[in-house]
């Protein structure tokens, strides 16, 4: 609640318009319903585009279906990550989507889409990590490109794609196993580059916490990491800093 | 080397302006000197000011020296990380800074600041942490603002600040223990939050580990994590985000 | 066996009325079934109603079956937990009863109900492991609410809830992820906060370590901390701590 | 703000007795000065008596006599935890106290002592932490018994006190290495136990996580664990527990 | 090859009764097959009963099958661990033995038993390890008893049967979660006490490491540690000490 | 592009035989797709005959084909590892050849063998990933020969083929459990050994942590370690050292 | 108290020679002080040798001659690990010994030696913590050998030891790094052997972590493990095993 | 001992010319004084110039010492790693030399040197393990050259350089932080690359564990590792390698 509407209660309170039940009721709930915080959280909603998402991973699938069907009337989209196809066919929501890759299902994405990320897998194993980011970040307005399959064993494969490099506004790098790449390509632009370890690779690979140390660890400063796995998470970060042309 | 300035040279050597060794010599260095990603290395020092930085951890207090004059000497400007005082004393290099809270010494900031990087400690021994990160965007040319000791204990001394939270464009956490500040911040913007867990604590926080698995585990979407006690690392993170402006 | 009954049978000895092989029968056994801290495991038994619990988790069906039932003979109730709807139907066991989302099987639980356990959790995932500490403290005889789905992502809707906390007398909360709620929910009350650590989340989540980490290094003092996923523990200290009130 | 202040404000407002910007400028605070959980914040420093305490463990001897002076000027009392013989002299304040087996500098404990809280420890090397707790809840007004070098290599020093452990309400048990008494003395009471892993031990004690780790998973119910050497979080959870008496 | 049988042999290569290539060839094949270690290990089979065993867990059923048909033609028995019931009916051989609680399959233990070796285990969940300790000492040779479900919870459970205690040779304790019960025991006993840690637990049990960890620390001296979950290294350990009766 | 070329290109150009937009369009492409190391890694491919590997692990069987399909088609060889013979029979390519031990799919050997690669296992459990570095080397053309189930238990086995040993010129030692094979066989050798750790035994062998951590702690200087399981690194690696020979 | 004492006792009390108040007096202390356990203690130091022992590591100089001295005064004897020569120094005992590579004071060890530990290093680094073994198991009155400097990176020079290990009782084996040689011991002989490992060497070496698993993963059956650098707990274990030779 | 000196010992024994005596004591000695692979192990050090080494890290400076005097007379020659220069100066040997960036000590290197073995660094933090190698290498008798600072942040660094790999015969890549310049090399060369994760970095870099991790995960196949910043042992494997041309 704004300084003004507030103004505006209590004038109409004051003159009568507004009686004082009705006032106290309302301003009873500011606490929650209505202080700053609140708002600017609803506020969020609407101008990030980033609702209310629903981690498959660790619920049934009744109650996945319950909560999607509870956004969906609320707020006419959700998103689903981590979700399998038997649930997006039980889900049985027509204007739903699928994504078998990044085992992802979306309802309602932004269709006006801008800015420009760049997604880069390391292989063809972190393909459906890059692709949950890519996902995400179509879902919520933001324009996206690919190019997947350049790690570091054979460097002139990303060093032919510096165009693509060059024009992204923001980069998000999946990669598993020794977790390299971001490094690489951290060394290569003055974006903000957004790495994802995955949890390809086996021993050692400690189910993708050696490429999180590693990119922790990057000799480039400035490389924003997030969760294992959590193309997710590197979209939504993509869609924070990306919006901000716009200011 | 750009297509026109290739272009310039190669019809300077036609009509026989420059020699055909002075070209084949260009020409030759071009891999490492001249190829356009080293031009765009050497153009990100220019444009983004990020320096080549020493991390004066691992290194012995003459080689450091040793750097930084060559440093200076190329570019007029450097920036050490981790340092003590003493090696600030035996440096002896007039325009250099120390800043004895974050251990950082810095030579030729841009004066120029811009932008509006919010700089968030949880307790007062975080502090220092944030602080080489507010140092270091300050360095890159970036504008800062401070709110320090607003850790969960006390969830209404952060609350207190919203203002300073909406007016940011990018915001670093520092928090050590348990490393929760980052995901309350996260919830209540929709700006960038990049999370610097630090070592701050004993027993299971585990050097800062705690801290750094916590804030990759948020469950707010969207959060970027850099290295334990890495404020440098936000930084040069908060400025390649904040620079992004003025495309 | 207190003095007094001591110093009877004694008497009951020099006067003849007890035997001298009776006596020495009952006092042979004494090691072990009738020293104090024997008579105490029987009295707690009674008196705070934790019964011995079977935990299903490491066992086979017909062993649990077996051990059900001999507690039910012995005692009248008894509680399992981790256990499977199989294994509910397979005990066969008219007035036990099945909880589905905790997957407890409990039997003759108290029904004067006393006190007031707030359960809260963090996310909807981490609602069985809540579940699990109201069913074992519901079972104990105490009274308990619950207030779900208030993480930290949105702190708001926690703060919307005070008079809940303000009134409970002991608060569980259970969390996963990075396990931040329990040092907010610490910083609001006086009150003995139990924290639960769940398993939920994924890569760096660690199966629970990292909550588990982070609240034991919780910024707010006097945080007690129980193992990963457990709730039945948690509903057991709550129960210890809350009939406390009787005397 | 509780419903009837509020009432009495619009009323008052309405009614003419405050102005439309007294009433404006009031309501506008309430998110951040002035709800309940903020006066509760107060409130339940001078109801539990648990002040801002400083762990000295991460900071500087200047920022800490700094910390102390402001909190003695504020509150007329402080706890220094984990700090040397040499900062309680720099300090300099004539009614701080210092102890030098825990470490803690303490300032104005609450002189009329309640409740009774036991500490029990497993080794001699474990006094120091059991002492850390023994100082915390003394300061803030609880009655403390000691019962040391107890540990389950002996049994029977522990079975021969246990009067102690049956008249204590609350019992804190602090143990390194193997970390087995909790589970021992928690067997014998009722009473809520809380465990204190040490980091005494070597080898694979790794610094107190396996007493921590033991302790965790107590095949006793209802255990509560706090962090490595904490034996201020150990004391202020007692205290927590302890106060109960009073409601 | 021992001095004195090498000397018959040089004298009869001297004497004529051996040529020269017949003691070319058996000395060539000294170093390995006829030197004293290998003697020694042909001996070991023979003298301490230990043959070489089968770890069923990482091999295929086929390779089981032909594996322990080559060691029954070879030795007359075998012994076949972490089995499960299939393999024992697909190796179909009479005079096997399956041991459902312990997945071990047997086949021709030495039935004349010596000696006194007592399996404790603290839970019901802990009972199949103890009874691969049992099993594999059995089949040694030695003489077993047993004592189950005497966990540190209820220490007087264990008290009660210190005779059993006093009267063995050698004791093997399995414990999980906290590991607490061997220090107890070897508390109680001057007779070497071998500790299996056992997988049983959650969360922070880690698989039994963290019962591991919590016996190398015991705070009594002198106890053997085996691997987690490894009865049948503890039976062999057993019977390693007790035939030292007979010397 | 070396010199010379170079230096023709310029002198055409500046003859006329080669235009501007010719010498131009050669030119800019040189940073990617002409730069020696672009070509030098085809001439590895033709050199060396390590193809690309389908690493099976983390790819649907679908993808598996498409990609086994395309190398077929590209150079008419591929290798497939820790593949199912599901995968297999679902490929379909008749001069495929499928290794159940060692679940590779090799298509396209290197008929001619040369060198002597020596694999050693520890326990028969251990032989798939001896076996995976086997089919590997063999597939590079390398010649092979296996002593298998010789581990430190009875350090005589080994010690009986020192012949094979000898005359090896690069080793490489699978083992589990403890990993210490490598040491003794490092020990007897002059020539390089390659150890490879294995996932076998349970308990505290980690999945084959403790064996890596071994044989990276060897106290024989000169061992080259490689990912726990991984025999196709090993084979690869040996397979670089045996061709030097041809220098 | 046995059954004819007791029984002795309750005649007395029934004829009179004992009074009542005598008889419930001794009948009272039973559970503590006179349950067969505590004498069954008191004995264990008489009969074993195994005296309380002080471990310096975590304890200040005063408190460490504090406890010397009354345990001096109450046995005769004492035993110090990981002590300074400096507290020997300040201890001034002049019957007690400092025994520098071990870092052990001794006062008071039995004179009379039996049976017979063979003592194993595997480096000379290993040296001080296989000494500390040996002084214990001296103390302890048993009869010793060492073989020091015999790693598996030579095996023949273990080889050329095999009568040392022949005629052994119980071998300790200390080993750091990869830890490998108590497994080549325990496939030479039939004995109980106790492997230590020990925090020699660096990086993966973990501090004696990856050395103590790889014992614990010993592909020979039935070694017995100790915690890191625990010399004195090997001692006492292989003295626990040698005085059965007695019975 | 071979074929034909045994067959000529016997024939001399059975021609009277070697006594029974002197036959029987030179049969005696064979199994750890002259079996083919205590030879084979002297005609190491001869042939591959691997002397004895002596780890100081682990060791008091007086030992030290007297171990390298004592290789000194016995060879001639000795390499001490991990030195410091007080070691140096009290050592005192007139023809040792130190290298102070790699802590080393060496005495009587190879002088004529052979092969090319190529040290590479990420960072200048590295180079003192790369020199540990150097050195190694160097005294072995290996010709060398070193590449340092060439790190993947800046990539056109080392692709400046594809002469240098091209004609190297073994590549030493020291790397610590994230360890991705191992893999980026090896994807540039067909030569066996040795990775030597070093312990630069801090936080998340865990001691080299995240740089030893990253190199074992490498997606380029045939990368050999050694421990962390064991760069002698990489010098090692190098020389093992590069002595293979002889053949």
């Amino acid at each position: 609640m704004d300084t003004k509407t507030l103004k505006t209660l209590l004038l109409s309170l004051k003159t009568g318009k507004t009686s004082l039940n009705e006032a106290l009721s309302i301003l009873k709930s500011l606490p929650y319903e209505d202080i700053d915080f609140a708002k600017l959280d609803h506020h969020r909603h609407i101008r990030s585009g980033v609702p209310e998402v629903i981690f498959a991973g660790n619920k049934k699938t009744e109650d996945i279906i319950h909560i999607a069907n509870a956004m969906l009337e609320k707020s006419g989209r959700f998103l689903i990550t981590k979700a399998s196809e038997e649930t997006y066919k039980r889900l049985n929501i027509r204007k739903a989507k699928f994504y078998p890759t990044s085992g992802i299902i979306s309802c309602g994405d932004i269709k006006k889409k801008q800015g420009n990320i760049l997604l880069i897998s390391a292989g063809t194993s972190d393909i459906p990590v890059a692709e949950e980011a890519e996902v995400t970040a179509s879902f919520l307005g933001n324009k996206t490109e690919r190019l997947y399959d350049v790690g570091v064993a054979g460097i002139h494969r990303l060093l032919a794609h510096k165009e693509l490099i060059k024009k992204a506004r923001v980069i998000v790098v999946a990669a598993g196993m020794e977790g390299a790449l971001p490094s690489v390509v951290g060394g290569l632009t003055d974006k903000p580059v957004i790495a994802v370890p995955t949890s390809v690779g086996y021993g050692t690979s400690l189910g993708g916490l050696t490429a999180l140390f590693a990119m922790l660890n990057s000799c480039v400063p400035g490389i924003a990491v997030v969760n294992i796995d959590n193309g997710f998470g590197a979209g939504c970060l993509a869609h924070r800093i990306n919006i901000m042309r716009r200011k």
